[in-house]
């Protein structure tokens, strides 16, 4: 009965538990059962529906960084700030990591003082034209990102809205970048997208026609959707627990997302996605393995993507 | 073929308005005719959808305060901060008017450093104990609140939502108190609320099982959902413009609001609802009629309860 579902998924323990899960919390009139409203799924999005390596809002930041600096139209290199050029600088061309401080100097580059909808047309630019530089497998190269999605993944979000899940992307990504290719790429509708997020300023007033106000971006009471940032932007917006939340093994990143997950009175699901496919992906695991750790602590479904899956892209596949 | 509709609404231009809008934009292949993803519609909740004399929400604001005071579980009275103390003595006593100054302190106290579900607690409380003292209207003293939300509009939102329309409360109240009762009162769910908000602060990590995790109240990063605070917050939440938006006429705290509705490139639709009806509610106005220029100037559909509404509360009905 269950073989039309998860077709990209092998026979294994994972895809095993997800069909009993949803089975056992749609079942009228059963104990476990689950009302609709509350069937809240949370979905991280780099590393979990769509590649990470490298990590594509990063690659953003590059490709945005590249453009201003060719067009001058912001003068990162002759910044009056030098401390501040030179290490932006220093990042174009490699020679230092990402570290907090320059996430936060970067993001106030890109995503500070901007129009909403420059923004927008800046980032569906980067996704027509910047393509993968192979990093972690060469077979990547080339390739643009809407293109890296995972399709036992989208089967899953599939799944979960047939049996009247309601689906929420929350990642470390931003709010307004995630808006650009969430709906095409996930069927996610822009108004269940949580993401990284500051308040953006609605320009309005005395002598400006309707059709002329407009959202100016800004860095101001910035939320980061990042670890415990996770439960509390899903809380912030949605005022519910998810029943299922999916994320992956990278620097214990879901560890309170799934967590929050798990404190659900109710029944609850917990995906944990290990990248252990150097042939197909790429392979990388934790120092320590903390996310591994409290997923088997906690009970959690671990994915190999090496064992469970039978095929990793949407489109195309890497043979 | 409409009579069945919005059966409280007096056959006025008001009705005819609602209903020929809703009518054309889900016509399909009509030329007005907007898909049901982009059929957002938002309401204010104070003045618009229930009672806002006295504000329900300052209403909690002093229940808790005196609560607090009885039990001393919060040393109000005795706050090291004379200055602090006696403004808020004052205005328990009637003696200062509300400002911003004033309104930051309350929520501090109401809602800072306190667990969110202890919070709730308090709301559901104040709203199963506290009752109407008659302001603006003796005939109201002694209702609960629940029971002072209008009919007519609780008509228009199974309305728009037999159309497929997506309903988000934004209001001025904070995320946290409507989501305590918009799901009884307006068959909103918690994830459509959109708030005042300060991200809640999430408590987990070593030694905590998941069951012990939980969200704390805080007031740092807060944003006030109140005039152009209404745009900005719908924006970071949807990521959409509404198509309907609905709110009233008291210190122009709808113009941005509606305004943005007015925005949309599509066809749209801005409900502004005017307190004149002092037998069966409370009637009021603004200096200058600031709600009322914008709306006539801008073409929004101006309701008087008076004239355009039958019946005033869902239950029981003021006669």
């Amino acid at each position: 009965m269950t073989k039309n579902i998860l077709p990209s998924w092998r026979a294994s323990e994972s895809r095993k538990n997800i069909i009993d899960f949803v089975t056992k919390v749609t079942k009228e009139n059963g104990k476990d059962y689950v009302e609709p409203k509350l069937r809240i799924a949370t979905f991280d999005n780099d590393g979990t529906l769509w590649c990470e390596k490298p990590t594509i809002q990063i690659e953003f930041l590059k490709y945005q960084l590249f453009k201003n600096i060719h067009n001058n139209t912001k003068n990162i290199h002759t910044n009056t700030d030098k401390k501040i050029s030179q290490l932006v600088n220093d990042f174009l061309h490699g020679e230092v990591k990402m570290n907090t401080t320059l996430k936060k100097i970067l993001f106030e580059q890109i995503e500070g003082n901007i129009s909403l909808s420059e923004f927008k047309e800046n980032v569906e630019g980067f996704l027509a034209q910047w393509k993968h530089d192979g990093t972690g497998n060469e077979k990547l190269t080339g390739r643009t990102y809407k293109e890296l999605t995972y399709e036992p993944m989208s089967e899953l979000l599939d799944y979960l809205r047939a049996n009247d899940f309601k689906i929420f992307l929350c990642s470390g990504g931003s709010n307004d970048f995630m808006r650009v290719f969430a709906e095409e790429l996930y069927e996610i509708p822009h108004e269940n997208v949580i993401g990284s997020f500051a308040v953006n300023r609605y320009v309005f007033g005395a002598g400006i026609e309707p059709e002329d106000t407009f959202f100016y971006k800004q860095i101001a009471n910035f939320h980061n959707t990042s670890h415990g940032g996770k439960p509390e932007a899903i809380n912030a917006h949605t005022g519910r627990i998810p029943i299922f939340s999916a994320g992956n093994v990278l620097n214990g990143g879901d560890i309170a997302h799934l967590t929050f997950c798990k404190s659900n009175p109710l029944q609850s699901f917990q995906l944990l996605i290990n990248h252990d496919d150097a042939e197909r992906e790429v392979a990388y695991a934790e120092k320590n393995d903390p996310s591994i750790k409290a997923g088997k602590a906690q009970g959690w479904s671990i994915v190999s993507m090496k064992n469970d899956w039978k095929k990793v892209f949407r489109n195309p596949e890497v043979v």
